[in-house]
């Protein structure tokens, strides 16, 4: 019976709308960052969703919210899905509240349908995925994985001035009506939905990813020295120009990581020359390397060998590098068992999918680290995130929630 | 006897020390920009110099300022040696005034022994050489070529905020005892003698550069257009990185104008990626080119050869590339009569030199529009120029004095 249950799609749809509302921007997007007034809206509005449907509602330090529908049994761990509500500064209405809405649609859906489970279900929004507000991002998931708040974030601030402490005691006496449990309540296993936030599943006309992983990404800024000197006067022979090795450098890794291997990402985003003035050879590069491979070894090699790279090239221009790792985020493997719940889910609704690794983060990064987690991408227009035009086509919302609700009751043993 | 003629190096150093305290700075230079109170000073200060000795002074409309010593004949043209006074914010002591000071020697050379010449000789003082002040630099000869101060100067006003005609008038009414003449009156010839600001001659123990003319000089902005997009998510196949592009386009002309052509020059001095952060790909980058040359010919292949070559890597990455110049200098030749002169007077003194291009500019490029012109090098430590710890050996400084003043001769025909 379960196997036939299907999701409301229009509810989802009418609710996508709802929440899109909260922290509107004039381009179509959202602007409802982490604890600022229009996030406390949104959360407040999931609250009273629940409420309305005779959920309880819990709330922990890092203001992680949780929507619970109990089970047969009070013992068991709950079985957990969900995703975050709060956006960039000019952000999408997908991004996060799309895997925050579909999981409770599945709430509404076993509630509706009148499905008892072993354990109980939650739904969760974790607080601050976007880090845009407060840094890091993935803040209310990665502490929910340590237990603990980080000794480093009691004092951080928001870029406009506030305190974390602050905002968090705010954002949680704004819902009086949602009880406290501590960091890092156990929890059965966790799926969660998301836009792809990339190009693929859109441009193979596939509506559903089943997320495998979360490549893991190193930062390295690097920077060359040589001698500044005039752009007229110095001859070939007596330059030691940063930016000919920089060249040498980037060329070299750009023929030689991603071409041979398609599960690494390689990417130059930033890049300063000193003095920068147009008839002066540069004294000084520098360059931020972003890596990202699935594979934690593969990863250390990578680093490695920008580092040989660089040093060569510099030494070769009779310049200097120093390569400086700036930020280390390990890859993470989601459960074989969720993935082949999600798997199946897909196959028995007759929906195309296919195993995808992730190239951003997500708050299932962290969860993988104490349960069982997976992850469902479904498509974004031209692969667009973190910007007002992001849009997913309402089938694919709707195929989403569905195969959100059918993995998780497989995974739960009751389809 | 004109040919064992010497210059008084003793009394070049006391006055190069009297000079170097005019607009001094802590670290040893000097911020004698143009038109300001310092540079008035100095002007002062060379035209007390020129009085005290009988010689009379006259300014034109650009307050570039001429000391006359009578020739035989008042109605041939004079014969010009000179440079400029005004310097960097934080310059040096030797550029400009080191040719304007032995210049003065050489005047006070001729008059100690008593030496008629045919034509009247005269000392010149070039406003703004620099350009840091008012833009563009080379204002004083740029105008005397060209017998008009260009009409786009009108409202030309300084960093500080002072109008170039206020500024202009201050200065000509700082010096009443000067005669008023007009822009571009003739003259049979010009000598500039001037720091090398560059390594060549000190590396090679050469004390004498003769400076057969200036590379053309054309500046390039290139800009590569592609598409900005997630660093982890975005596949190679799905990337368009206007920085790969850029890279090889840079690797190419690196790889292939100076290692095949020691009298080109190309400099990549200035480069900016958008949105410039590290966890996006790039979508756009832009960078300047430096590109010089003696032969205006050769400089107009190496600018297509730019511009083929980044539309072509551009297009190999699936960006488009546009190649725009901001600005063109042709090159200078110098007077070979001048040349031989120069030539000859090293010779005979008995002092090694060596045949040289500038690849900076300077005054004489625009005097060799309407005259004979010819420079004279000397080697400046480390090649440091534009830098408080710019520095001239004491012995250098009286060398190039002294084939100044018997270059003078043989150009005068009086040797």
């Amino acid at each position: 019976m379960t196997a036939a249950l299907k999701v409301d799609g229009e509810r989802l749809l009418t609710r996508l709308e709802q929440f899109a509302r909260i922290g509107a921007t004039p381009g179509g997007g959202v602007n409802r960052q982490a604890l600022s007034p229009e996030d406390r809206a949104a959360r407040a509005a999931l609250a009273q969703c629940a409420v309305a449907r005779g959920f309880s509602i819990f709330q922990d330090p890092m203001a992680n919210l949780f929507i619970r529908r109990e089970g047969r049994s009070k013992d068991l761990p709950p079985f957990l899905i969900g995703s975050h509500l709060d956006s960039q500064p000019m952000g999408g209405r997908y991004d996060g509240a799309l895997g925050t809405l579909c999981a409770f649609e599945v709430l509404e859906t076993l509630e509706d349908a009148g499905i008892s489970t072993p354990s109980a279900m939650e739904v969760v929004a974790w607080t601050n995925e976007e880090g845009s507000r407060f840094s890091p991002g993935a803040m209310g998931s990665m502490a929910f994985a340590a237990h603990a708040v980080p000794a480093e974030w009691a004092n951080a601030c928001s870029q406009d001035g506030k305190a974390l402490k602050d905002e968090l005691a705010d954002t949680l006496a704004a819902l009086p009506e949602a009880s406290m449990r501590p960091l890092g309540t156990p929890v059965s296993g966790y799926i969660e939905l998301h836009i792809e936030q990339g190009p693929t599943l859109e441009r193979e006309h596939i509506p559903i990813g089943v997320v495998h992983g979360i490549q893991g990404t190193r930062w390295l800024e690097v920077v060359i020295t040589g001698q500044t000197a005039h752009a007229g006067t110095t001859q070939l022979a007596f330059r030691r120009d940063p930016l000919v090795a920089a060249t040498d450098a980037m060329q070299a890794l750009y023929a030689s990581i991603m071409p041979h291997d398609d599960r690494a990402r390689l990417t130059i985003g930033r890049i300063a020359v000193e003095p920068a003035s147009i008839n002066a050879i540069p004294g000084k590069v520098s360059f931020s390397v972003d890596l990202r491979h699935p594979d934690v070894q593969e990863l250390s090699r990578l680093e490695s060998y920008v580092k040989d790279t660089c040093e060569k090239k510099a030494a070769a221009a009779g310049c200097a590098a120093t390569v400086r790792r700036t930020f280390d985020m390990p890859p993470a493997e989601f459960s074989p068992r969720l993935l082949s719940a999600v798997e199946e889910a897909a196959s028995r609704t007759g929906i195309a999918h296919k195993p995808m690794l992730s190239g951003a983060f997500h708050d299932a990064l962290f969860l993988a680290r104490v349960t069982d987690a997976a992850m469902i991408f479904v498509p974004c227009r031209d692969g667009l995130s973190h910007n007002e035009a992001e849009y997913v086509e309402p089938e694919h919302a709707k195929l989403g929630a569905q195969v959100l609700l059918q993995s998780t009751l497989i995974a739960l043993g009751i389809s």
